[in-house]
């Protein structure tokens, strides 16, 4: 049912440029994926950190603007807290260890990705994208291309939207999505006269890390939510599922690859299917994953044991899965469509 | 600037009939309010449990069509979890210990109230509302009300929409903010062309119980939403904040009672001043509330140290405002426009 790609993994942090001097490239992860001008592109979540400085510890924001900014604070004053390996706190404000922006890689043959030249980028811009902006997912409607992803901020973690014709010029939509929300994909196509989008909202307390479904007369506001469907416990998808790129049409419903990780944050991906005219409908869903981590590149890494999907191209019957792997690399992987449905058709 | 009713509390729960013979009035609170054919009426919360069964403990939960079911667990049944006072846990589900539902009350003088005969409720109905509907804000917009609740179930607490025009036929819908979202309230005329509500994401990780702000070009579909204003550290509202009922609109901007808590929970309300063109700009806030717990009626109870409001009427300076107090009583109290606004200007 998959096929990994021999030169797995295609991407990883020492082919990318820092988005400036003082910065490393960490991680690189979880990209979107599209066609554009007969090419195959990559929109590459890159999570950067800024180069250390002995005796101090530095963290980077994005400014209103959109600009990289490193913030470095004296290792010994009293006012910096260092507690919490996952952030970094001054004066009562939490930073994160890692900023994320979205950088472009495109290809001709959909597996050697390349930097265009210049070096194009999506940063954080506004209060609402501060710590950055993460795993976006691209989805072509009716001509263009709306991306949707991650925006990071002491404010709250929601999901941003962003559109462009041409990939030169892009309109900000603002939060589509209010805190705390992830995950996002775009229907591209209406149904029944409505917009529609996968979405992930978490709760801190009832309810939990579930799959919804709402619909939109525009895109840029959404109502309607319900939810499709829930963590299993004892299951591989007991902690957390999400999904991964735009659901795809096919003949016996809309299938949707989706991540589900125990509470072990072991990340595998599965697959479900949506009824064609009435999407809040769930006709069969994975009982075991269509993929685990196996290879060594997923296995081990900065985060070991996640392979988690947000970016696809389809060509008939082939799904060309990207992937990141261990959220470190990025990865690709062929899907047969009918596979996945005989897989979902036998119980899954 | 506040004169409580002489009266209060004006509702409590021996003056309530349970919805059914088997259950109980444990509180009630946090009312709605409006006026309607010549009279002030109350959307009140009621909190119910099933009546005590000996060598049982019983929950209830509304069924698909909005009917109360109560469930009945054997107390030496293994499966039963009784570890968490707030919940009732059977094979992994968890229950509340509590069911509310919306309960309508009229009064002549907007301070005696009784239900009309027969009596009126609005029941949870739905997947999404299984464990309940609370805390319903009432709007009344281009001739139509709009009841904006905490819709719960074990899928997540949202915020939930039914509109009326008479009182008797009711349109529900749906969810119209996705988990975990509370403390809705529309802005009853439009701005900017647009609709606009103030909603209280709450998040696992990153960002708070903040008060945020949407558009909407229906009351259906919301976007574009935007942090307003987040807890402050030290402060009478370091906890959590949430807007009460429908901005008020002055000459001064749109005026804003919310609720600020500490993390210790002790509930106060304060005020909060937006540009009346552009309300994203917050033009001034409390520094001190303008309500704290001081009666015996707000300082004990179900939760003492609570007063919550999201109900009120206004006719020319004076702001009518009903509130839950201790989470078990209704009270209310008279609020001079004026007088919030000196205090805002005054610097808070």
């Amino acid at each position: 049912m998959i096929q990994r790609f021999l030169e797995n993994p295609i991407l990883k942090p020492s082919m990318i440029t820092p988005s400036s001097a003082g910065m490393a490239v960490e991680c690189t992860l979880n990209p979107g994926a599209f066609e554009f001008n007969g090419q195959t592109w990559l929109l590459v979540r890159v999570a950067e950190r800024p180069v250390p400085v002995e005796g101090k510890t530095t963290v980077s924001i994005f400014d209103d603007k959109g600009a990289l900014k490193i913030l470095s604070f004296d290792n010994a004053d009293p006012d910096l807290n260092l507690s919490d390996a996952r952030a970094v706190s001054y004066r009562g404000t939490a930073y994160l260890s890692t900023l994320s922006h979205l950088r472009l890689l495109c290809s001709d043959d959909g597996v050697h990705f390349h930097e265009p030249k210049p070096s194009r980028s999506l940063t954080g811009m506004g209060s609402l994208e501060t710590y950055g902006i993460e795993d976006c997912r691209v989805a072509l409607i009716e001509g263009r291309y709306y991306l949707t992803f991650t925006a990071v901020s002491e404010n709250g973690v929601g999901v941003g939207m962003i559109s462009t014709r041409d990939w030169q010029t892009f309109k900000r939509h603002g939060m589509m999505l209010p805190p705390h929300n992830k995950d996002c994909a775009l229907f591209e196509e209406k149904v029944n006269d409505k917009f529609w989008c996968l979405h992930r909202p978490s709760s801190p307390e009832l309810g939990g890390n579930y799959i919804w479904l709402a619909s939109s007369p525009d895109l840029d506001h959404w109502g309607n939510h319900v939810c499709i469907a829930r963590t299993r416990p004892d299951m591989w998808d007991s902690g957390r599922i999400g999904a991964g790129c735009s659901p795809i049409k096919t003949e016996k419903g809309w299938l949707i690859i989706y991540h589900g990780a125990t509470n072990k944050n072991r990340y595998c991906l599965g697959a479900m299917l949506l009824d064609l005219d009435d999407p809040t409908r769930v006709i069969a869903r994975s009982k075991s994953p269509i993929m685990e981590p196996a290879e060594t590149y997923e296995t081990k890494g900065f985060f070991g044991e996640v392979i988690f999907t947000n970016g696809h191209v389809v060509h008939g019957d082939e799904i060309t899965m990207y992937y990141g792997a261990a959220d470190e690399v990025i990865c690709g992987a062929k899907i047969s469509i009918q596979a996945v449905l005989t897989h979902l058709a036998s119980g899954g």
